[in-house]
């Protein structure tokens, strides 16, 4: 940490920031510019971080010079984590994972045939929501457990590694039972009761992006599973919150390399929940995958005008497989391979 | 709602939307102008919000007329609500809550050293965290139990009532046996699990807003607790994320009147989380009166350099004794009260 | 326009409604649903944007359903435009545009330099700016004409079209005596009288999208140039601000899709500026290929350490011709075609 | 500055490092701690802060200490700035500037009885668009030279100082015949030719901040005036851009103490632009005084209904008079005057 003095600092409260540092038991090092002075703070990194130095009279500023998560970083582990996730399918590493499915599940022959249809288009993991996070208390809130079993019998059926929400500490257990893939939603990105409580798991986490969550955020939120646990945590950007309302959300693409130069981790996009539009759905998942994303997470319904959430934002599944071709042949550019479940 | 048809819709497809429409059991009626075709759908509302009328070939825009919150709303009750907080204190309808107290509950000696200060100063409501959200899992994360059985007795020997955050639904139960307000913090503002626990509780919410939250998100939230059966919730604007990196977030503090104009609800304002700065926190505080706010929220710490949690954004007690006194004067302009605690 | 009427509002409040707007030469039509009236309001459209319908009283919301740019809106024009850039370039309808050069014009050795490197590489058009606009008025403003002599020789050398920016309207018509192409950078995007300005030369116009414009905006802005006389606007997205400070600015790619939906006009994007930091500019370029841009605008600068503005976030030549390799490959799979200067 | 190595950094790099820095005419000191080496460069600062030094190899990070305003900055002039505006009016140092008036100027009857008002309400400077920046080009633009003529009259006839805004270069001679103070519009804050032409104007300068701008930003926006020989500036806060579009713009009230803490120059609110909402005016208003602004811009119209800009966001006469009355109350809490015209 480097202390940054006021322009019209004693030497008496130089004198006193020093003792102080020292109290907390760091070492410093005092440094006099033209302008400015500094006093470099040098100690073991988390107690640092928390050291209340900018309360002491005569600061101006504390500059951080180190990265806030460590489990997560490239400093940690140099090389890309690749994960397992059933039937084959890897993510990471340069494998990509193509998830697709409804956002909610409303029935098991519904979802029969739209896992049926993405995965002749070449998706290979199954998505489907059995508890909905929803706005309001008035809107469907999903078919819960009975959800999380026709999950479960479809995937097996189809032979699809599957993925799901988890929103509740209380359902983490009853989830593991059905699910090969956890996924913490946008707005509980935060929540770090239930961080820690899917650190505790053994399947991979698919961690959202909060809609106002910076990079350093995202990583500290999966540095939270990582540290309870489990270190299969896969990275998803889905959009952040914007000025511009044509859009849903606004899709941040640079994160993924950005990511990628911060943390081994994989990072995925979601262009259905960024776009919630279904026109712009295409262009975005191959601009995902030129951005070097590590997988591409779209909604597919066979009925959007049935859904019973969220279903305008939904490609239909000869949409989805035209949307695959095309990524299978960037993907072949950017040195890059789509498993195929088996 | 209103379906604004595509500027080259066909016949045929205008058809097929009033069948649909109809079909879903609603009335329709449309309507055409020089350069758009509009169809008009009335029906009970909530079922037209989640009709996936965007869906329908032909459709451009579906544009709704009626706001989602019914119990939160001004239409559903027009006079300000008024609670009652205990020891005499009240909120809403005219009268104010000062909240103050530190970040995070430390021990019981500091907390009475400081609760002693803010009541002496004017503060109606002592605030305490037991259980702290904290970006990383390596910062302290509150005393749990310990600290809220601290802050009861603390709350007790100064005849103040307590408001503590609530973090995790597990954790309702225990946290209502000591606390007379729950707090929801800002990165739970969506943690819907946790908003219908509270709503079971008898004891008034005091729910942050989401660091991305509109307006109609934050009583949508409030909307949760509500139609889970608590009617007292307190709204608080936090600051949201902004792009200026000089304050820690950005106090929007037009929310106060635009949420009255929509909400039976009171609202307060917290300049502390909000600026993280000090040096801004008295201003704001006046800003905040004078915006028309049901309270404020300040946090004070007798000894900033040492406190475990968010110390630097903290007040000394003599500064705030100053910033209530001006909030006295300002609040009798305004025409409000400030409740003691008895 | 959609007149929202208050749910409290009276029948002599309607009547004066409908009054006024008869009064200002529009016909209207009464709609009563079950919880909200609407008068829909139908006339000639630019009056109609301006007329103060929401100061009527018993209005509580006008909605409008036509979007306010019509040349540039594919209603007006469906195909593409495509425009001749010189040298046997094109620009839009699958021709990649593909800039590069230096920040600033520093000298001419310099840029013949790194003319001759990114023309080798396959850039089709030559940067570098003559007039810089600088937050700091203590920056290096630019060498003026001076620059723009070199520009022009340059790109006659190397038989590159060249485009530089023009910040004020008394430089126009100096500018167009040397540039192909005038750039309109983001901080001028609501320069009206420029733009009105460089709506009267006959170049082509890169005008760059503002830090918190919406794509309507972006929109509207490229009206003013098309409505003064000059049909051949091109639109480059160069990031917006966000909360976010690991990236100089956000790059919202999905303005890309976006705006093709809503334009005939091609748009390009500008990663250097985006991103500001050149270890992501590779994968935005990507990237911006795969979401469908028209082109791509990349900072080169043979020498960073010497450059005397914006030089950390531009590429080496080396760089930009790894980047240059692949985005030939990615345009192939999308089927566009990158022209080559003669 | 500082530059922080990355944590694989050579020793040759650090050599070459130290070495380029010293070719750059700088001094410097190396501090290593135990997990990242600092390069302290000392140096004159604004040839510093244009360095490239981000560019050397094994550099992570650059980090300044330093603000990039001087003659704008609290430690160049440590008193407020206190400005003469004509008719015994003052601002900043405690006197509040009250400006009321039309958006656009429509002709001399409706700005002499909107100005007969709002003087007697006790507005003490009448503001008037002659030259309008309108989004779209088929909007009303304004009167022009004749709406200054008008504007003069009525401020002559009223005793009244006037604000007009000033869209370019070209127009500052003209506009210097009529007003007493300039206006810079949000969207020219950075039109640095525009502000450098109306620093060699006598006239104050009331300067807006852009959509996007930082309070850093705004405060180089001003710096550009004074630097060019106008010591006048006013800074304005009209709103920033923000995803609740439940308001047109977002009141940052925070950034008055913000800004005061670093420049001595008066700053004032605008919430008529801010929110768009005259039902939010009157709150927005009380929290500018309370946030301790040095005045407070208001739009006045009698008759919003048929205003030809903008219209709907103005308050009718006997509206502002009730704002005005308040304010007063609220000054004197704040200890501040409202002088009145002569």
């Amino acid at each position: 940490m480097i202390i940054v003095l006021k322009p019209d600092f004693s030497e008496s409260q130089l004198q006193h920031i020093c003792e102080k540092v020292q109290e907390m038991g760091f070492k410093y090092e005092i440094s006099r510019g033209l302008k400015r002075t500094l006093v470099g703070v040098i100690g073991e990194e988390d107690r640092l971080r928390n050291a209340p130095l900018r309360a002491i009279p005569g600061v101006e500023d504390v500059m951080s010079i180190l990265k806030p998560f460590k489990l997560a970083s490239r400093e940690f582990k140099a090389e890309d984590s690749v994960f397992d996730l059933g039937r084959g399918v890897k993510v990471g590493g340069g494998n990509l994972m193509l998830i697709a499915g409804p956002c909610a599940i409303e029935g098991e022959e519904i979802l029969l045939e739209i896992g049926k249809a993405v995965r002749a288009a070449g998706a290979n993991v199954l998505r489907g929501g059995a508890f909905k996070p929803r706005t309001s208390p008035y809107s469907f809130q999903g078919m819960g457990e009975e959800g999380l079993k026709i999950l479960r019998r479809v995937g097996d059926e189809l032979k699809m590694p599957v993925v799901t929400e988890v929103m509740d500490p209380r359902q983490v257990e009853l989830v593991a039972k059905y699910t090969d893939i956890f996924q913490i939603g946008a707005r509980n990105m935060q929540n770090f009761n239930l961080l820690a409580e899917v650190g505790k798991v053994k399947q991979p986490v698919l961690l959202k992006r909060g809609m106002s969550a910076s990079v350093e955020d995202l990583l500290m939120s999966a540095e939270y599973i990582l540290a309870s646990g489990n270190p299969r945590v896969i990275l998803c950007e889905r959009g952040i919150r914007s000025f511009d309302k044509s859009t849903r959300n606004l899709l941040d693409l640079a994160i993924i390399p950005n990511a990628k130069g911060l943390t081994h981790l994989p990072i995925i996009a979601d262009p259905s929940h960024a776009t919630g539009r279904p026109d712009l759905i295409p262009a975005m998942s191959y601009a995902s995958i030129a951005a070097g994303a590590d997988g591409v997470h779209i909604e597919v319904h066979s009925c959007p005008e049935k859904a019973m959430s969220d279903g305008p934002q939904a490609l239909l599944p000869p949409q989805y497989a035209e949307v695959v071709k095309k990524m299978h042949q960037l993907a072949e550019v950017m040195g890059k391979t789509i498993p195929q479940a088996v």
